[in-house]
């Protein structure tokens, strides 16, 4: 059934579209507002009440009829008496009847037969606290100070669109149209594995020959700095055996996507190739460095069935490939309006050169206000303290063999959200 | 003692520089790494292994001593026994002796003897698996393939250094040199209240009057963005008694900072002001606009004092004032090494007056591809639902009254990290 590794190398954009079609659109759920941060919205929002919900104060000050005081100024000042006193809050407001004024608070509801706000700096702020008589020393235009209801936003009008990506100021909005909590898009669920006997989990003790897990935990990391969740299983030896039963155990309706690192290459150990070859995931390569052996597919599992996604072991190999073609794939099922890095264009410092027919994504260290870009570390796959160091990706296209210093390059930034 | 209302107006810069002191820097606590994403590290990293930690292979072959394939090619291959099997892991390694090779997996250690790695695509493989007796066919230059232990780091090199804001990559690192756990900067802890007898919690329903709370509600989402904790205080109504009752009993040890919005400004019910003045919070004006009233200090409350701000109570006040002041001081006082948002320049596509004398923070809409930004909404500190259609401050110096089309103009980033 496979294949792949028949027709020779995918292209980049081939296997980023294998791996999209993986991860179909998730579904809605609720959030309460508080944890609605970076969650995209799943329905059109509309306004439950109009923003503001009544015309309103914009002002300290007094409401008043604009016709009372038609000819007032600083010679000839209009006194009226004081009727009413309006602290934002008050829910059972009097009409202002003519020749009066009330004193009002900002945000306090602007009473029948008022139609202008005079701020209290342009009066005498009235003896003994204001709340008797006021004398008023400018003539205001109707409609003054006065926010009129819906002039933000008329009730029923759509406030924020299905696919934002929602942060303070719309969660802040969400609130002010009196909703507790939003539809948002599920966030895919990945159990994340990598593989290797040589693996020891990060606080152990290495013998000789063996290493530090990393990946599986820098993977779990980055599925969720994708808006994805992650459960991380600890590393399985290299037993294919083993392999399966785990994953079977592990997989139910909750997982959107398997992903593992390591086993896929052309050595005589690979688990992940061995437990997956033929049960409905293909593995092959692709046209890229670092990061050429892939696999994708819908694995078989007894009766089941799941999206898996199989990154090369090297660390850097394998954090490249989830840029490239994981991230993004994640993201665009859950609805994120920009599930790519942004890319931006850079001159190089220095020079590079790049093997024909393969697409090189270099690790590189951005210097925005020059608008340089220089390699961090080298090729080498295993350069994970390099990895470290870099704030974006260099893209080389596969027909590109030499980069000459000052010439323009794509820079994907791995720091922008 | 408040000698700031009676100095006039405090420049913006005054004022960031007022609200930063009272944030001194976070201490340090250990997070697991699977925790540690937009953390800040604590103090440098260093490698407790080597990386690689020792000499292993980049290729899938033949570990071999270069010497005896000296003339090894297509036309005259040499053949040789394999002497030993080195997948990945494998901790008793033999040493290899004169006249063999090894087969070594990706990864594997290098033999000791071994100088060299023969890509299995280099080889005829091997009869029966390679196990037995391999055909070369190149000869290899002596250190070929081999990744050498240290060489992405030494042992005891700092691999990170104190202030990196931890990601994916660098999680990864400090797994491989083997941490299961880095030491961050402890995020300040916020009480986040909104004050307003007007105000109804989301859900509920309004009487004549009334609105729904939001700026707690953004303000805590606001703070937990920047990186920082946050608990949100049911408002409490506008009751000078009860406001600082509900603030004794919540303020211990835990809380950096008390954070407010609303009652602050010249009305005659302004309860946080009320409730603070003579008590450590001075209050006064900020030549801005939107978020003129401010105030801050530290709040005395019985026997112990809390790093206070206050912001004003419209939302877009609100909103912008917590950008201009609190977060920076919140990402500074954790450590982050870049704690304003980014700032860029844009040409703005129409026109603007502002007033002399104040800074402005205008809500716009960047076009970052066309180099441009516009205005969303207008002035209006009550337009909450234009704020969160923006995505950047355009930032309008103090003695700036108008820009024409064209001209640039700085812009803050509100969806960058």
């Amino acid at each position: 059934m496979s294949t792949w590794s028949q027709a020779g190398p995918r292209s980049v954009s081939e296997h980023a579209a294998a791996v999209a079609a993986l991860l179909p659109p998730t579904g809605t759920e609720p959030v309460a507002l508080a944890a609605a941060s970076g969650r995209v919205l799943a329905e059109d929002l509309t306004a439950g009440v109009a923003l503001p919900p009544f015309d309103n104060s914009a002002m300290d000050g007094y409401a008043v009829r604009a016709a009372d005081l038609a000819g007032a100024s600083a010679e000839s000042p209009v006194e009226l008496p004081v009727a009413a006193d309006i602290p934002a809050g008050r829910t059972d407001v009097p009409a202002l009847a003519p020749g009066t004024v009330a004193r009002i608070m900002t945000g306090a509801p602007v009473p029948e037969g008022a139609d202008a706000i005079v701020p209290v700096e342009q009066t005498d702020a009235g003896p003994g606290g204001g709340l008797d008589r006021v004398r008023i020393h400018e003539a205001p235009q109707p409609g003054a100070f006065v926010r009129r209801a819906g002039e933000d936003a008329a009730s029923g009008a759509v406030v924020l669109r299905a696919g934002t990506v929602l942060a303070a100021p719309q969660i802040g909005l969400a609130a002010a149209v009196g909703r507790a909590e939003l539809p948002v898009r599920r966030r895919p669920h990945v159990l994340v594995l990598s593989t290797g006997s040589e693996l020891v989990a990060p606080g152990g003790t290495l013998a000789p020959g063996q290493i530090y897990e990393s990946n599986g935990t820098m993977l779990a990391v980055a599925v969720r700095e994708a808006g994805a969740t992650a459960e991380q299983l600890s590393f399985v030896p290299d037993d294919v055996e083993r392999f399966r039963a785990v994953l079977a155990e592990k997989v139910g309706d909750g997982v959107d996507l398997v992903l593992t690192s390591g086993g896929v290459s052309a050595g005589a150990y690979e688990v992940v190739k061995d437990a997956m070859t033929g049960h409905g995931v293909e593995f092959g390569k692709v046209a890229m460095q670092p990061g050429g052996p892939q696999g994708c597919g819908r694995l078989e599992l007894g009766g089941t069935e799941v999206a898996t996604v199989t990154l090369p072991g090297n660390p850097v190999s394998s954090q490249v490939s989830f840029e490239v073609f994981v991230r993004p794939a994640l993201r665009a099922a859950a609805g994120h309006p920009a599930p790519a890095r942004p890319v931006v264009t850079a001159r190089l410092s220095g020079t590079l050169s790049s093997p024909a027919g393969r697409r090189q994504f270099r690790r590189g260290l951005l210097d925005a206000a020059a608008g340089t870009v220089s390699e961090v570390g080298s090729t080498g796959s295993h350069l994970i303290a390099a990895l470290a160091r870099a704030d974006c990706l260099i893209d080389l296209p596969a027909d590109t063999t030499s980069v000459a210093d000052g010439e323009q390059v794509a820079v994907w930034l791995l720091d922008a959200p």
